[in-house]
């Protein structure tokens, strides 16, 4: 191909090739429902086995929703990126055989560092938990030769 | 038995009925190492599929395994406790077939709000992760009977 | 008057009675430059009493920048409602002389609990400071008579 | 003096040129009462141009205490160390003439990344509020001479 892809496309390959290597994601029955620079949307539904003690969903669970999210998102620019730090408030508790979507924004990105927002609702559009993750570009790509090497 | 029970006896009660009740943390494969008022000491196996697109313990099983430690912390006095909001830094990665372990020790309660501090640390003693949780306690008891209910 | 006041002139009058009460706003020199239910626009200059030793905006003042416009955000119902924690990320310094702005935007409010996002901006539109503020309201109204008293 | 500075020595003199250099450290009236190898004790007293409209000390300030403890902890190896992000925790309220002590103790030095607890306390030793600060090394000495440069 002669052409250099598109920053969505770069998205979409990124997400393709994380997807296929993560095992915890898929483990959790996520899928994701789309992907953009900076950007990206994954569902999950909670299965009886993410039920704590309040029989209400593991924080555990709705914060690992929400990192995927982060990290689809972050790494979508096809630059490995990882997470340094990540807070959850959590608004309702998620229930058994929700369907639970999280949307992760970028809020800013100056040289290495990263803040997105990732917000989490349910099938009825009512908000669970907001996350804010902070990350840090290191070196690499996530896909070789789609876009050029980081210089670093 | 005629007599209260002691502090610690009502944080092992209530350790006891928590872990028959919580499906994500006996899922997970964390054990209870040690327990005690506002403390927790809960530890985990890096699975394989626990491991993100980078081979390193996906961020929500960390999440999962302090939050855990946190929830145990702080429902050991027999009162029902929610977390309102967490925070987690990642010091170093897990790796496939660590075993971490989460010590969750209470630094604040002030009336019905707590702050809880976990440090995940890995078979080699070196700190994985530092997570802060944010309790509040609703109404009710974990185990009837074990203490006075709660007033409100 | 008969009529009862619109929510923007209930933010407006909540706002000018906090700023009259509010002594460390005032003392470091901001202007509220917009509010609304849920929002709040504040602006401050750097002074140089604010330069800590690397020459660059304190922390604390970015902080409290946003932690005002925070305050005046979720406190523009008019019911008294306080910080329980916030959260700031710095993505570049704050210089002197420096104009800066901080926008407070509602995330979710549910029941006495809000999470709100302030921006922290400079007079050429970088971003600043990222800060999230977890807000709760407690008894009380700001302005008396100016909106039903909260029934608790 | 022919022989190296001891990590107290360093920590020392390290203080003593940030302190200088800091306007707004020494314009808030903070003292630094004790100083050590990523440690750090500071106390303030709250002024009555520190409070808010509740009557309490806004929380900038208490952030501003509990940030300046940090930077002199996490600055007290001579490296020039600068904060990444914050969060606080309020526990009860500061009253005007309040003495607020802040004790910082490093948990975590990862790199050049850290993880570092501050507390506040008031004169009664009650706690007001507890902060998390995460910093990171950048190139530079506080007090040329006295440390090897860094070397990067």
């Amino acid at each position: 191909m002669s052409d250099d892809p598109t920053p969505q496309e770069v998205a979409e390959k990124a997400a393709e090739a994380m997807l296929a290597a993560d095992a915890a994601t898929r483990g959790l029955g996520m899928s994701v429902d789309a992907i953009g620079p900076g950007y990206a949307k994954l569902s999950m539904t909670v299965r009886d086995d993410m039920l704590n003690g309040h029989k209400t969903c593991h924080g555990g669970f709705l914060f690992a929703l929400a990192d995927s999210a982060f990290a689809f998102g972050c790494n979508a620019y096809n630059k490995v990126t990882v997470a340094q730090g990540c807070e959850i408030d959590y608004l309702r508790p998620g229930r058994l055989n929700d369907r639970l979507t999280a949307e992760c924004r970028e809020q800013a990105l100056e040289g290495r560092s990263g803040v997105y927002d990732v917000r989490i609702t349910n099938q009825d559009g009512a908000t669970v938990a907001l996350f804010r993750g902070k990350s840090r570009r290191i070196k690499g790509v996530i896909v070789p030769g789609l876009t050029p090497d980081a210089e670093e």
